[in-house]
């Protein structure tokens, strides 16, 4: 299996994203089931992301828009738009494509496209009505790995179609509202950083150059969630990649910055349905 | 109509191809029926030239080597190879393709990818079996000349049909045979410049830096041809052009290097199967 196609089984992503592109792997497309919640807390990165939902009940929030996600349906991210996704447990799938602009520029300069057709990268945001063109792409780009001129046609038809569906009234661009995208980013990358410390809402307030009273609201308004539901939502996806990768409840606890057991297993089971154990149970199942 | 897709009646393209390309036309499709016989002497380019031959009977001659072309057929020519088009007059019809890879640049970069499959461009040379793959290719370019993603794509397939069958034992490289190259293009373009005067096989050996008695032999082995016959045609093409432009023989016929009217006459209609009379009137026709 090649580099750029990957099946993660249900380990969450999270936050911002370490993903590491080059000129022979410039996106990738990863496919997951949904045999437990996926959960994406608020996060960002350098790549357009494109979820191609299959059979799926969830939402994706990109900057301050709550997109609900049912049956199937395609959602465009572009770069550095700072958003989180909750997929629900079920029989659907998922197809998350990630592509490097930057890397892609030695084959082909997507932005350079779309600015020939007056189109803004800021534009490829939100649902894409064309579910099947999409799907057509990402099974070309998964089917005809192989083939380079192949896979490369169905990411600019990709392109192509997010394209024709941007710049729709219902699809607002972000990135226009001023520098609350900046602030935002600040503190989502601070967190990802600190969420194993304790950390106290003073601190990211200050991160944002707010004052605590103002940070509270201002986050709220500007994330679609709490700082605190924030915060846990880190926690407990990072919880997760440590639970799949090491089976140790206690050693999540530990690692993702949960000063109390109890409390971890409590949390753990109400934004996961089930408990740490559960969770490793579950996996292993599969 | 854009100014990518062109409609040639049957008016031959000749020698040094003066092609003009930019972002917005970083290629042509030329469509051309032939109520006549389309005779396009030793020239080159800096484009990548692909005839889509349908229902075609003629020759195609890249460098030293000649290429019976039959019914349908798809020929590829890559930049700066020195070849000739002879194409008989019939129900048929050709679409030739020219594609700046400079100008694509700046949307994708042809050459990279054909780097990275190990192909090279010198090996897009000579019969592509895949005629239908190819046609599918120049007309989507045509028909969806409108839609810049799907033109791209159109392209980006198309180089990648020909990068398969590139570098087949049936299909050997241009360039990989020394200087004959350099030299056979040096002649041809001073040909294409002094057409219109009168001109000497010792001036023509002079400019390949050959003695007059060797030069004969090697031009005819190299242009597969020989040169007072390649000199023909560049001043018959161009008498086409002028009689197609204006409708005057005699301005044909000075404009083009020929001294005299009759042996114009008598050498066009050996050339062409008609008299330039004929030959304005066969063009009034359409």
């Amino acid at each position: 299996m090649s580099r750029r196609i990957l099946y993660g089984k249900n380990t969450p992503l999270s936050f911002q994203e370490s993903l590491f592109f080059d000129t022979d792997c410039p996106y990738t497309v990863r496919y997951k089931e949904l045999r437990n919640d996926d959960v994406a807390p608020l996060h960002y990165s350098s790549a357009l992301e494109v979820l191609l939902c299959c059979d799926i009940s969830g939402t994706v929030t990109i900057e301050e828009r709550t997109i609900p996600v049912c049956g199937d349906a395609v959602v465009a991210i572009p770069p550095y738009a700072v958003h989180s996704v909750t997929l629900k447990q079920g029989e659907g799938r998922v197809y998350v494509v990630h592509v490097s602009l930057e890397e892609l520029r030695a084959f082909m300069d997507i932005p350079f496209f779309l600015s020939r057709t007056g189109a803004r990268l800021d534009g490829l945001c939100g649902v894409c009505p064309d579910f099947d063109g999409v799907r057509g792409c990402v099974m070309e780009l998964i089917e005809r790995d192989g083939d380079l001129f192949a896979r490369m046609g169905a990411l600019l038809r990709l392109a192509g179609i997010l394209q024709r569906c941007a710049d729709r009234e219902e699809n607002p661009s972000v990135g226009r509202r001023g520098e609350g995208s900046d602030r935002l980013k600040a503190v989502v990358t601070w967190a990802s950083a600190n969420f194993r410390e304790k950390v106290s809402v003073a601190d990211a307030a200050a991160v944002a150059g707010l004052s605590k009273n103002y940070f509270c609201s201002w986050f709220r308004r500007h994330a679609g969630t709490t700082w605190n539901d924030y915060l846990n939502d880190v926690r407990i996806s990072n919880a997760c990649r440590v639970l799949a990768k090491t089976g140790s409840v206690t050693r999540a606890c530990q690692e993702c910055g949960f000063a109390d057991l109890s409390w971890f297993i409590q949390l753990f089971r109400k934004k996961r349905g089930r408990t740490p154990r559960q969770y490793v149970k579950s996996l292993e199942a599969t």
